[in-house]
């Protein structure tokens, strides 16, 4: 089934209609996950979102929770145990289940209503990643519950993203490599952003740089910044700012504006710049994260060379008890 | 009015029916929103809640917003504009404004249907302080709305919970000087916890180390750290674990079994030991953060005076433009 056809089935079953949707996953599945949640907690009049990492869903689970409820369980492997874990407690809660998943074998399927085997790696056309897949289906549901007025715009963002992408990738190969080489003995970094995006400032600080690299790193959000953690500003630490296109930009800029006083170390991911704005202004906001995750692999893919730290290196996940 | 009032006059405001919460605000302010809406996701069927950083609620604003809306708005001097403003364009879209500040005379109160001068300072009972005053509004709000079976619990755990924290700050006393002693030249923390308590993990790190102590730091779910940030863990690098009494306790437990393991600057801060078993089971995981926040302010405080740092010194906040 496709996205339209789980949505349309889910539909047919919920007779009272669907009323909340929660998206549970774990480290960089949850991170795909976050731009779909800030989509529905924007434009949803009636529809609930919940975001949530899979052991805090299974252990504190929300009341809400049931034959009305929809629950979006991502797992690369499949076989992650908390996640399985959340699917099937939302089953047992007479929920209807979406998994996604990379593993045809994986277990998470064994407790999903509903599942798509994603496409992965480079290779692959980023509308048919779980990131895009999880925000198709967050805006299909949403126009079946109640209605939402920039499906077609969405849906041509949707074709259009993969190609805005490989065009930045092409632009960014240049940057990332000074990057790297500027950048090679630093040992820690802050992620700042704003909107949709901010999943990705997280997943970028948690996966790519605190997991994939053995670095110290953080997410700040752009409005946010000015609240507390400026203060750690400086000239010798080293700042990443995602700028989206659309609602929150304004936020970033102002960040931006801050940091080319006080700070000296600036890496700028723009997505203006960088061709997004070709996207409808009503949905744009949205496409940002799926933009700037797959630039950001080109960033951390160049600094795992210059660095000589593979980015598939772990000392404990997936090697020692846990 | 009290908070009791405040809701039954909202409640008679609002004949459809309340149908959702906002809790908007900005660093330090936003922290003390974050069990408010934790609660509402647990604990709710049908009132939804939404927590923003001030200045994306004012330029991403939700379409749910409107008559049937409560937007509670924090800000302690009372005129952070970006609070100041979202307080404002809640109000032009018709819902209902409360809001709570430390200044009778800020502009806050300009955009408030209703509002609070809280109480502040070490001698205030906690109780009377933004955090608990926005949890009883949620818990009152949710029980006019749908009825909420632990109101009594809760109100009774409001009456203890300031005679538990007193007996917690002497407990840990000599703890904190220890921990400043033996930390006084580290330069990052990384914070964990999970639950109702998240929110205090991000304050703890963004105001009292980064904004307090120009200190580097970030906040780690406990639930999330082995889903990525583990990969950080050594010998070297310091981890505060705030480990909750209620549902999320075993999230803790995990990562304080993994960091006796593979890490040896690990400092606990445990609900439990401290003595917030004594609150019902219903509600005490709600708890956990108002008992913590008084707890680290301990640990801060002892930390500023080894490193000759006064939590009042800032380079930028109110002393740059931004």
């Amino acid at each position: 089934m496709n996205v339209n056809q789980v949505v349309q089935s889910i539909r047919e079953k919920v007779a009272e209609g669907i009323s909340e949707v929660y998206f549970v996953a774990c480290g960089g599945s949850l991170v795909d996950m976050y731009p779909s949640k800030y989509f529905l907690d924007s434009e949803a009049k009636k529809l609930v979102a919940g975001l949530y990492t899979a052991n805090e869903f299974v252990h504190a689970l929300p009341k809400r929770l049931g034959a009305q409820s929809v629950v979006i369980v991502c797992s690369h492997g499949g076989n992650t145990p908390e996640s399985v874990a959340a699917a099937q407690t939302a089953k047992e809660h007479g929920a209807h289940t979406i998994g996604l998943t990379h593993n045809k074998e994986a277990a998470l399927l064994n407790y999903s209503d509903y599942s798509f085997l994603y496409e992965w790696g480079d290779d692959s056309n980023v509308k048919n990643n779980p990131m895009a897949i999880i925000l198709d289906l967050a805006v299909q549901l949403l126009h079946v519950v109640e209605g939402y007025a920039h499906v077609e715009a969405f849906q041509k963002g949707l074709e259009s993203i993969n190609g805005i992408i490989n065009q930045g990738k092409k632009q960014v190969a240049p940057r990332a490599r000074v990057f790297a080489d500027k950048y090679r003995n630093e040992e820690l970094y802050y992620i700042l952003t704003s909107g949709a995006s901010y999943g990705h400032a997280y997943g970028f600080a948690i996966c790519s740089l605190m997991e994939m690299q053995w670095l110290n790193a953080a997410a700040i959000h752009s409005g946010e910044y000015f609240h507390g953690p400026f203060e750690v500003t400086d000239k010798e630490t080293p700042f990443i700012l995602m700028m989206n296109e659309g609602r929150t930009r304004a936020l970033d800029e102002r960040a931006q504006t801050f940091l080319n006083q006080y700070a000296e170390k600036v890496e700028v991911i723009d997505a203006k710049e960088l061709g997004i704005g070709t996207i409808a202004d009503e949905v744009v906001e949205f496409f940002n994260p799926v933009l700037f995750y797959s630039i950001i692999c080109v960033y951390r893919e160049a600094l795992a060379e210059v660095r000589n730290h593979p980015l598939e290196t772990r000392r404990y996940m997936g090697k020692v008890a846990y």
